[in-house]
C-alpha cells in the first residue's frame, strides 16, 4: 500500500501498470477490485513477456477490466441521467498514434473500437452515433441492456434519482480503468476506458478519450493514465502534466503526485494517476478515497489499493 | 503580411487576434477572408474597449465568423462523408473555465452552445445528439439545410465524391476560425469553431473542441487558438505547446512558430496558430498555404493573409 513512489527498472525490461479508478470504494470491495487489477496486469504481462507490443498489452489489460462487472467501464458502467450507458475510451502509443471514442451507447469493449479508430488512421476521435456507425463496419453492435447493466449500477442510479430530483448532484467519480505498458523493444502505450460520471448528461465526454487529459505517451519519457473528476482532469491536462514533470527531471512518483496535486486544487476535483517511465519505473498517486492498482515489472508483480489515509 | 513575429503591448491594454483558418485559399478569396477577420476583430474590440470581458470578445468575434459563409464554421461549414454538417467548437478562459461541443449536427452558432456548456458548469464537453438535447433546453434547434450549406460547400463535396469514390482522400484542412482576447482586467480567453475536415466520417471530432489541442489559456502566460490538420494538432497538443514555449521564456512569435513546427513534422500535417501573451503581444505562424488573420491592440488594427511563400 506504500508504492506511491517510484520503483526503478533496468533498461530492456518490460513493464505494465493498471488502475481500477479513483473514487469512493464501498465496504468490502477492496479485494475484488485489487484482484481484478492484478488479473488485468497479468494478461498484459503475458503479452509483453512473449515479446508482444505495448499496445497489445494495454488493450488486453483494459479489455479484461471492461469485462469485470465491478469496474465502471464496459460491463458495469454507470448509467447517465437518462438511465442509459454511454462509454468513452482512448489509447496512444509512443509513435503518436491515437485512437479514441466518446459517448458511444452500449459498447461492451470501447477500447477495441478506439483501437480500430487508431488502426484506420484517418481520424483520432469519433463520438456518439457516428462512432457506432463506424463500429458496425467491423460487426460491433451495441450490447443488450441486460448484458451491461449491473445491479450495482442500477442501485446507484435509483439512489441518485431518489436523492437529487433537481439534478444538482455532485460529480462523484469512480472506477474508470486504465493501463500503461513498456514492451521489450522500448515501445510505450497507455489506454483508458470508462462509463463516465454517474448521472452525467447524455453526450457528456470526460477526460478518458482525450489525449493529454485521460492519457498521454511521450517516446522519450513515459506513459500516463488518469482517473477521477473528468472535468478537473481536462482543465489541467493531467496526463500531459505528469509527463511534463518527467521531462524536466522529476522522478516518476513525484510526476504522479504533481499531476494529482494539479487535479486536486480547490474548486477542481479529485483523482488519481499511474505513470510509467522509460526504464520501467512506476509512479502512483491519488487524492481520492481509494485507487486499486497492480503492476508487473519484468515478472515481479505488486498490487494494492492506494488509500487517501495511507498517503 | 510580415507580422509573424511578436508585437509588444503595454500592460493594462486590451487586445484581440482572430484567424480564419489555415489551408488552401482559392483564387481571389484573400480579400474576402481578410476583411471577414478584420470585421470579427472589430466586433471583439468593441466589447473590450467598453470594458467587456475577454470571453465576450472572443464569442462576438467567432459568432461573426460563423455567420460569414466564406469560413468553414457555422454557415459555410464543409459537408461530411454523408453530406451532412456536423460542427465542433470550444472556448476557455484564464480561470480554467472550459466549454465545448463536438460533432453536433446543423448548428449555426456552435460557439454559443459551447459557452452554455461552460456556464452550466457541470461538464466540459458534450457531443452529438446529447449536445443537441442540451441545446434544445435553451431553445437552440438545428438549422435547415438551406440556411447553412453554401454553393462552395456543395461544390467541394461533389468534387470529393467524383474524385475519390473509394474514400481514400487526403485530409485537406481549411477555414476553421478562432480568436484570442485580453481584457482590461487582465482576463484572457480563446475560442475556436469549425465544420471540420471535408469528407470526414460522421462523428469525427477534430482539435477545435479539445482543450490543449484547438485552444488553450494560461492565466500567467497567454492564450492560443490553432487551425489545420486536426489529427496532427491533437497529437502534439499544439495550443498547449505554444503556451508551454511562452512559459519557458520564448517570445510570442517563437512560441507560435514552435507549435506550427510540431504540427508540421513529417507524416503529421499542416496548420497555423495565433498566440496572445499577457501584455498584448501577438504571434502568428502557419505552415499552410495561407492563413487570414486580423488583430486590434489598444485600438491599433492590423490584418492580412499569412502565406507560406512569405515565411
Amino acid at each position: 500500500m506504500t508504492e506511491r513512489g517510484s520503483r526503478s527498472g533496468r533498461g530492456g525490461e518490460w513493464a505494465i501498470v493498471v488502475h481500477g479508478g479513483a473514487g469512493p470504494i464501498g465496504e468490502g470491495r477492496d479485494e475484488t477490485l485489487r484482484s481484478g487489477c492484478a488479473e488485468a496486469a497479468a494478461r498484459g504481462a503475458a503479452v509483453l513477456e512473449s515479446g508482444g507490443s505495448a499496445i497489445d498489452a494495454v488493450c488486453a489489460a483494459v479489455e479484461h477490466l471492461e469485462d469485470v462487472p465491478d469496474f465502471n467501464a464496459g460491463r458495469g458502467s454507470v448509467l447517465n441521467r437518462a438511465g442509459e450507458i454511454e462509454v468513452d475510451a482512448g489509447l496512444m502509443t509512443s509513435d503518436l498514434a491515437i485512437g479514441a471514442v466518446a459517448a458511444v451507447p452500449w459498447l461492451l469493449h470501447p477500447i477495441r473500437l478506439a483501437r480500430l479508430v487508431l488502426e484506420d488512421g484517418r481520424h483520432v476521435l469519433l463520438a456518439g452515433e457516428g462512432a457506432l456507425a463506424f463500429a458496425r463496419r467491423y460487426g460491433i453492435e451495441p450490447e443488450p441492456r441486460e448484458r451491461m447493466v449491473t445491479p450495482r449500477a442500477e442501485a446507484r442510479h435509483a439512489a441518485r434519482l431518489a436523492r437529487v430530483p433537481t439534478g444538482s448532484e455532485s460529480s462523484e467519480p469512480g472506477d474508470t480503468v486504465g493501463a500503461c505498458a513498456l514492451d521489450l523493444r522500448g515501445g510505450l502505450a497507455a489506454a483508458t476506458s470508462t462509463g463516465g460520471t454517474p448521472g452525467k448528461r447524455p453526450g457528456r465526454v470526460g477526460d478518458s478519450p482525450l489525449a493529454g487529459a485521460g492519457f498521454w505517451v511521450d517516446a522519450r519519457h513515459g506513459a500516463a493514465s488518469a482517473t477521477g473528476t473528468g472535468e478537473a482532469i481536462i482543465r489541467v491536462l493531467a496526463s500531459r502534466q505528469a509527463i511534463a514533470l518527467l521531462e524536466v527531471g522529476h522522478p516518476v512518483g513525484t510526476a504522479a503526485q504533481g499531476a494529482v496535486d494539479a487535479i486536486g486544487r480547490p474548486g477542481r476535483g479529485e483523482g488519481g494517476i499511474i505513470v510509467l517511465d522509460r526504464s520501467g519505473g512506476i509512479g502512483l498517486a491519488s487524492s481520492s478515497q481509494a485507487m486499486p492498482w497492480a503492476s508487473i515489472v519484468g515478472g515481479r508483480g505488486a498490487s494494492g489499493v492506494l488509500r487517501r489515509d495511507s498517503l
